[in-house]
């Protein structure tokens, strides 16, 4: 690891890694072999598919595959109760069967928590675990908590718990986590802030501050267990919180082992090193391009970035 | 005016208003019509041209039109100079040859200041007027003004002056302009906050911080005086100052009317009635967004407003 000296732009890559259409030109050769998923009542494909996921995937009798359109639709049989329901009930029936006959190892036989279909107006739930087979848009929040201090600003940076199945060992942002269905991502923080860092829920009300969204497309990681090359749209809403002086985060759940007060050139060492988890590198660099720290004078990619940290996701974001 | 009611996603299609293509399918029509524009010693297009226009320039012997490829190359004759040179005087004659012709409206017989041309490694210079017809980037520098009162935070906004040629009688960024040839975004706004708004270089060197930057890709505007339907790249730098008590901005120069110090609510009122100039509506939408005045929880288009204003621009903007 400490040979590695990545620069703002190879960690940009390494979660915003679909390669982009080249104007003028015609798309890139992995549009062309994906399956579009389709929910009731709505013209905008909501999922992206892998063909060989399509293939693999135990359709139950709610959904209808069309290989000439190339397109996945859900159809729930049951017509009686309403489409929130009688969908999260099918992809629920699709997920254990899925589970019972093991054949995706991105949901390693375990159920996960609800996530809801971003951008589709009914309030649709699926298991996290299984969203990125779907092609899916994932939702995350992350919090950066920073104090002023005598020596300048210092972040809050947490070390990961060595057992974690995703990332062990290496370090995070202050707190983050996946907002999962029925939760808004204000709530999300104030709730993880407490369970990870160990931050009262008046002082997150009061003082922590949204301060925007990064957005990414990424195939997921061959160095993962998972299946490899499905299309992950991931979403973070970010927010700060300035800590007032004798306040500090404090290691509470098994997901964190230990909090460092950084100096912002401990964490561009860290940085540098590719010790962050992939995407709160990315977090980081919005933190330090939104703070003047990353100048647009000293950092030659500056525009390409920001760009790249707020790509347009190839699906809906907001319900028609 | 006031019987207007514009989103923030309004605001936004008003100046990323190029169609983006859709993932899956093939490019829209405008990309087929385009001709590329080259310069030397770099195989990325630096201009996209319609073709109308690459048919009434006045070529002078340093640019080469290849119709069938759709492209332009700029190749000076004089081999004798450095090629920084050779291109700003071979774009020299070229637009001079426009004025005396009298070919372009955007023109409209004068010269005006040089912009770089963005992501070349050689500083070659151009004249902004002309910039938009060639499809380069054109780079500018916002700074917003604000103070925290009794009655809140509150933003320093200038009304322009009616007598300018573009957005007379608008409401603005405080301090705004383009970043010429051979000076950096940060010292745009340190020579324009003196000029706009009688800020102190010091105080601005000392206070001011860098936030990021804004892109986006527009079609020029058919409500304006000059050629229609030119793609405009456009790049922000933005830029913050929180000013002490007892400071404040006063006019200065003949661009900027008057300004008021103008509550969140007001600037709201200003942002829905389409009384800001274009893209300072867009730097003001972003400023409330990076301080948590619009949040997810509220703003159903969040997500598209953050990508939107973050373009992927079509063109280079760092040297190889």
């Amino acid at each position: 690891m400490a040979s590695l000296s990545k620069s703002y732009l190879d960690l940009v890559n390494d979660c915003d890694s679909l390669p982009y259409d080249e104007p003028l030109q015609a798309p890139r050769e992995h549009w062309s072999t994906l399956y579009r998923f389709f929910l009731p009542e709505d013209s905008r494909p909501h999922g992206l598919m892998l063909p060989e996921i399509v293939k693999k995937m135990p359709w139950t009798s709610d959904f209808h595959v069309d290989h000439t359109a190339r397109a996945v639709h859900l159809k729930p049989e049951d017509t009686t109760s309403d489409l929130s329901t009688s969908c999260t009930n099918a992809f629920s029936k699709l997920i254990q069967r899925s589970i019972d006959q093991d054949n995706f190892i991105v949901i390693h036989k375990r159920h996960s928590e609800h996530y809801p279909i971003v951008g589709y107006k009914h309030p649709v739930k699926f298991e996290r675990y299984a969203g990125n087979l779907f092609g899916f848009v994932s939702r995350g929040a992350h919090l950066t908590v920073h104090s002023n201090t005598k020596d300048g600003m210092k972040i809050w940076v947490p070390r990961r718990s060595a057992h974690l199945f995703t990332y062990p060992n290496c370090l995070d942002t202050t707190v983050a986590g996946g907002v999962p269905a029925g939760e808004g991502p204000f709530e999300c923080i104030v709730r993880e802030a407490d369970e990870e860092a160990s931050l009262a829920e008046d002082l997150v009300r009061r003082e922590a501050k949204a301060c925007g969204c990064i957005t990414y497309v990424g195939l997921t990681d061959p160095r993962g267990n998972g299946e490899q090359g499905l299309l992950s749209s991931d979403l973070i809403y970010v927010y700060d919180l300035e800590l007032p002086e004798g306040v500090g985060c404090r290691q509470n759940d098994d997901e964190v082992k230990e909090f460092h007060l950084m100096s912002i050139e401990e964490v561009k060492q860290g940085l540098r090193a590719g010790e962050f988890k992939t995407n709160s590198a990315l977090v980081m660099i919005d933190f330090f391009i939104r703070h003047g720290i990353i100048k647009s004078e000293e950092e030659k990619h500056y525009t390409e970035i920001m760009a790249r940290l707020h790509r347009k996701l190839p699906l809906p974001t907001a319900a028609e």
